[in-house]
């Protein structure tokens, strides 16, 4: 008889009609149908399994949802979103119109903080705790965040803060010494010492900040949980609980390769087996363009150095880690300090390569323009994750970049239409920039097959576009990989000619000078990217056009001003209008206007 | 004889051939001249006050600017800056074409990190000490950071990373317990303690990261500096020096009043006694009208919640800390938590008034994406010295705000033209939003003289534009307090009605009914904003015209793409041609133009 007690418990209310003693079995059958789902649905597995058992115990001990319960990042939020409502659901995880896979607000009250970046539940849930306070109310506020995220700067601002008040918040930390990649940094290997009893738990650094600290403890131990999660209830003030887990709990493979199994893609349910896709044939992620190619860089080039805020696997500069130990550093979750670091080495005359994905960049906007771009020090700032990067949804599209990044002064901006023209970019950063530039390339596979390592360096000259398609009549502006659906789309069409297609690489310097010739030649111009048309690449077409006073017509095509929800890529891009048939929609309009104005 | 000694020094060679006897002397010599300049040019005094020891302990003890030496944030850098090669310019600080108030490394090879934003140091000198490590170059390398910067999130990232390399870093906290503000956190209690000798010194949260810690001493104490900063020199590693220092040190009044010797502006050399301008007659400052309306408002409605990043004082918080205390909190420097928590308290329905500098926001670009807007919580971000800022200079101009969140779905955008109009969007904001809004206003006064409070309030419509001037033949939109300059500009030309001039208060949403008819009437169209034009307000008027098919002829006005140095806001403002003289030379060459087209 399967999941005899999760198959009746549909929300709290339920769980807690529930005796202590069967807790154990719910968690093994929550564990189980985590499995099974994700095993077949994809998604997030690892960290969902670690807190099975404090997922019950906060549940059963807590009255959710009038208690609130934030989780940090939200990876960890499946068993979280089972038992709370979304059981039956929970198979549209992460699909077009289904269920997001973190927590939101949106998709239900359960849900009081909707996440996907690290390290802000601290200081969401003391926001709600001083708010209940200041409304006489008498709620429990709990925020769980583990051990990669609470070194990011923003938790510890939290900490700080609720150090002085006594706003009634519990931070949970779920110690299991790994984010995506293992967790680093000095914060790490002091709680390592504490959970070997080698530091005196009454003098921690927790409590040197006037919260009250209790743990290590068992995190997989159900009883001692809901003991000491009871305990703490009547503690009051703020309280700090340390609990050690293992990230991939119950499942052998993912207990015993934790990055694999983060989000491992489809798998045997029953042996744990991940479902491997022949890699033959196919063209290469740009993450390792990106890693295989700084490794080539840095062989002839000793003051190349890589950072990366807790990306090594996922931008790929594990491999530049593993070729050059001292000139690679993961320095955890930390995007500002990354940002910063860069500049500082920078300044000694080191050519740095700064990983971040483009919406994580965001943490570290101030670092940018103060540090780096007001100094205009030559950082290279590589953008994984540009664009539209499908099932994490509106938390992770990298749509701002172009926005953001071309309103500061100094900044080069570059867009690569393909792996060959990526793999140039890095080369020519490579050789010493007078500027910082930021490179932004897409989450998954190019188009090349071919793709051959290591390349025959080409030399990308600062500020130039390339004509990708002869035509007469109108003129096709596209930046970055979007060109492929571009082309796509007009290799359907039969247009005789009537449409030209140039490559704006550079969105910042624009090739002025093709510019001017484009604004003379085609009466209509239209502009293609993946990022946000408020202030992006065709933003900056416009302000060239007004500047230089040319009255063409032109028309923006990207991701239009409200946030985009998870679904495939290509879903998503259909939904914005810059997939392929949208596109070609487009341009046979078009056409069938032109011709019918010249009847 | 006065200056004996300092008047030799021309830099720290020069220094480093005094005799350890004779810095007392130079200590007294520093201040004195540090008084002397700042009390008639004007400057930031008592931080630099307090580190005229420290600063000459370091070039004293350190081999400058060979080894590398970062001032955290730089307000206590005057010192410095009279010591490395700067002592006879030092009466041209903060002034167009004159030194920066700030260390700069275009300036100096002293100055070896820009700063003015703080908690960079860490990062910076961290990245400088494994690039040096990497080179195989011997050098020491300094950051010197206050308490009130420590706490910010990015210092704790630095702190993180440092203490598991083993790079030549030493981090000198100077303790006085006060920013600009006095410093607050859980932080600061426990470096006091510290201080105090109640918290034992060999377990304490520096030496938990992995990092030697030493101290308190005394860092007025010139001869216990130099004994301690050698001994430092030769221990391997990251170390972290504690010192504690009174700012303002030196001048009876600076030491007593700290917040409000920390910018006195003119005072008496001698007696300290600063020279008071009669505030009678003069228009309010914009973060008065802030701080008074928002004391005002909260009288009514119980749910109004102030924040502040560590700017009680200068953002006018202050009044709404005394009137409600409980209701009003200064987060310290953490602009991030100070965003997240706001959110956290709309989710329950508080109405947060979350006040931070334009450019302090920067720092928080994320939590306004991620936190606020893409789950549409009505926060009210009230951003203070937006534009412009004058003396302050690259660092400090809020000029990038309408880019960077214009772009981001869901915002409301807002730039009063004056102080009624702050008063009514901060009553409208009041009484409940459906979206987060920015509101805009710059640093130091209004216009209105007989500025009336408590004010007759009146609601704003949102993205409702205003008529200021009819006219037939050229439009233009100004946004926010610039439109004064346009207003002043007109009035000096006989335009027979040529001229139009529409207040764009909301920059987001458009006023798009008002900009149709505006398109449809004016050929000419010229946008007017104290802010970048790559992808402000101007580029907003272009994306409206283009996705409607217009064609009319547009002029954006404002800060062009590069960083604007120090000097008055008017003297920036004709720099960038929005000042009135600037904007009535183009408006009188438009008309001459129209004219010789008319002949």
């Amino acid at each position: 008889m399967k999941s005899t007690l999760l198959s009746h418990i549909d929300s709290p209310t339920d769980l807690r009609k529930l005796d202590l003693s069967q807790l154990p079995q719910l968690a093994k059958e929550l564990r189980e149908f985590i499995i099974d789902i994700v095993s077949v649905k994809e998604g997030h597995l690892g960290a969902s399994l670690g807190v099975v058992e404090l997922t019950i115990a906060l549940h059963y001990v807590f009255d959710t949802p009038n208690d609130l319960l934030v989780w940090d990042v939200g990876h960890q939020a499946y068993g979280h979103k089972i038992l709370t409502e979304r059981r039956k659901k929970f198979n549209t995880n992460r699909q077009l119109g289904g269920i997001s896979g973190f927590p939101r607000r949106s998709e239900s009250v359960y849900d009081t903080f909707g996440v996907g970046h690290s390290s802000t539940s601290i200081s969401a849930a003391l926001g709600m705790a001083i708010a209940s306070q200041l409304k006489g109310e008498n709620k429990h506020h709990i925020a769980v965040i583990g051990d990669a995220s609470i070194v990011s700067g923003m938790a510890f601002e939290g900490l700080n803060h609720a150090g002085v008040t006594d706003a009634n918040l519990l931070i949970i930390l779920n110690d299991n010494a790994i984010g995506i990649d293992p967790s680093v940094g000095a914060l790490k290997n002091y709680l390592t010492a504490v959970k070997e009893g080698k530091n005196p738990k009454q003098n921690n650094i927790i409590k040197s900040l006037n919260i009250d600290y209790s743990g290590p403890i068992d995190g997989h131990d159900i009883d001692g949980l809901i003991k000491e999660l009871e305990r703490l209830k009547k503690v009051k003030g703020p309280k700090f609980l340390h609990i050690v887990t293992t990230k991939g709990k119950g499942l052998q493979q993912a207990e015993d390769d934790q990055v694999k199994y983060h989000a491992p893609g489809k798998f045997d349910a029953a042996t744990g087996e991940i479902h491997k896709k022949s890699e033959e044939n196919l063209p290469p992620k740009f993450q390792d363009v990106f890693g295989l190619t700084l490794v080539e860089l840095a062989k002839d080039n000793p003051k190349i150095i890589g950072i990366t805020p807790a990306m090594p696997s996922g931008s790929s500069m594990k491999f530049m880690m593993e070729a050059f130990p001292k000139r690679a550093i993961d320095v955890g979750i930390a995007e500002q300090h990354a940002v910063t670091l860069s500049a500082g080495m920078a300044t000694q005359g080191m050519v740095v390569f700064c990983n971040i994905y483009s919406t994580f960049l965001q943490r570290a906007y101030d670092q940018v323009i103060h540090d780096v771009a007001l100094q205009n020090l030559p950082v290279i700032f590589c953008l994984d994750r540009a664009g539209l990067v499908g099932e994490d949804g509106a938390t992770h599209h990298g749509v701002f970049d172009l926005a953001y990044l071309r309103c500061i002064p100094n900044m080069l901006i570059y867009a690569p239409k393909d792996e060959a023209e990526l793999q140039n970019i890095l080369y020519t950063a490579s050789l010493g920039l007078k500027n910082p530039i930021a490179i932004r390339y897409p989450r998954g596979r190019g188009k090349n097959v071919d793709w051959k390592f290591p390349a025959d360096f080409q030399k990308i000259e600062i500020g130039k576009s390339k004509k990708l398609k002869k035509g007469k009549n109108v003129a096709i502006l596209s930046t970055g990989t979007i060109a492929d659906n571009v082309t796509q789309a007009l290799n359907g069409i039969e247009d005789e000619g009537h449409f030209a297609h140039y490559h704006f690489g550079f969105v910042k310097p624009l090739d002025e000078k093709k510019l001017h010739k484009i604004c003379d030649k085609f009466s209509t111009i239209i502009t293609v990217e993946d990022g946000v048309t408020t202030g992006g690449f065709g933003s900056a077409v416009l302000e060239f056009a007004a500047k230089n006073d040319y009255v063409n017509e032109i028309f923006l095509c990207g991701v239009p001003d409200y946030f985009i929800e998870h679904g495939t890529v290509d879903e998503l891009q259909q939904f914005c209008n810059i997939d392929v048939d949208g596109l070609r929609s487009l341009f046979s309009g078009l056409l069938e206007e032109e011709e019918q104005d010249e009847d």
